[in-house]
């Protein structure tokens, strides 16, 4: 016997479709992204890989993502728990910049570091500026970061995987976690023991169900790198590796 | 000082629209409904009634709403907590029956009675059949219901009313109850104690939110019925009343 983790990166966001970084502003889903979504749970239901609980982060693109794949899975009605903890890396003051632009300006290894790099953070962002969170009253008295590189997002994620996350997997319960490309890819490296060089290889695709069956006494995964529920994974994978070029 | 509490009726849903008994059968919301709801999250947000909680049935059309208003309102990260208790009532039998031919079928007086008395419910539903919710996987191990008249909503509400949502209201957290048509109605009767008599004459509109100021002291309603957060809810109110005429 396992338990079932299964991870969804959520569909894709008017800023996506824009090419600018994100990270915790706030944007909808495109309609791509609503039907990638609702495709999403199609294939949880076809597969019959339903989840029992949700954790979604804070923001917007992941909670809509969990809620239409749910409702298209027949799985609405399951218990949810947010945490800003599960949200996108905060991209600092590079939030709301065009990534073609940040490239040109800056170049491409300056830009690729800020992009992949494990350990190097875009500089802060300006408290009180337009696409700053120190004023959104979802993170009132939350310990909230100015910037992240990956590694932030993982020291920040860890804790609450652990204390949190690891025990209702241990119920037995199959738990889905809707969240982002980077705080997803946390969780990956964490549970595949990949590199921190290696880690800048890997990419999730938008709207595809990941599951991971995880060893009951180690948690570890039974299969490393898990299984996406869509043969075409792989060709979405390339994609988002491509993007900013 | 006084807490708020904010009641939320579903949007239209597509058996609304085809006039059946629906209760515990989990349709969706037509595409007035969903309209409707984001309707309903305009108005919170223009009148700055911001929730903080949010409780749900387990039936899709109020979790639509509950996910399509608060995305309208900016408040979709807030904590959800869902329960049966909050469901519609389960109209046994008559689930998935026209309300017209039930009408012509057994007369006006049965269906007044089925549809308004306080303590008449329909005939149970028969088990395994196709609108009973007995196999469904969201109740399993729970007491719930084969029929309801409005007294066993409010019978199987009030303990949850007391013991979960009762002690969020006195946290000072803005509370909204994304719900039914019927559980609605018994949580006015008992907050503005409406006799068993009265609660008859009283209906609620789809998708405009009510609002209730309650003290602090006495957690009773500061003014009796609370206020609609739209001008035009006397109107719809009425609708209601007519429904199955």
């Amino acid at each position: 016997m396992a338990y079932t983790l299964v991870l969804l990166r959520h569909g894709e966001s008017e800023w996506n479709a824009k090419n600018l970084f994100t990270g915790w502003v706030d944007v909808p889903l495109s309609e791509k992204g609503r039907a990638e979504a609702v495709r999403g749970g199609e294939l949880l239901k076809e597969a019959g890989v339903l989840p029992d609980t949700l954790f979604t982060s804070m923001l917007r693109r992941a909670i809509m993502t969990a809620n239409l794949s749910l409702d298209a899975a027949d799985r609405h009605w399951i218990p949810v728990t947010r945490h800003w903890r599960l949200n996108e890396r905060h991209y600092g003051a590079l939030q709301g910049k065009n990534k073609k632009q940040t490239r040109d300006e800056y170049g491409d290894e300056q830009f690729m570091l800020w992009r992949r790099s494990y350990d190097v953070p875009p500089p802060p962002i300006e408290l009180g500026s337009e696409f700053s969170q120190d004023a959104d009253p979802r993170y009132a008295g939350e310990p909230i970061p100015a910037t992240e590189c990956l590694k932030d997002v993982l020291d920040r994620l860890l804790p609450y995987w652990e204390d949190t996350i690891v025990p209702e997997i241990k119920t037995g319960r199959t738990v889905m976690i809707a969240a982002h490309g980077n705080s997803l890819r946390a969780i990956v490296k964490h549970l595949d023991e990949i590199s921190d060089d290696d880690i800048a290889g890997v990419n999730i695709p938008t709207g595809i169900p990941l599951v991971y069956e995880l060893d009951e006494e180690t948690l570890k995964p039974v299969t490393k790198g898990g299984r996406y529920l869509d043969p075409e994974a792989e060709a979405k994978i390339a994609a988002v590796a491509n993007q900013g070029k």
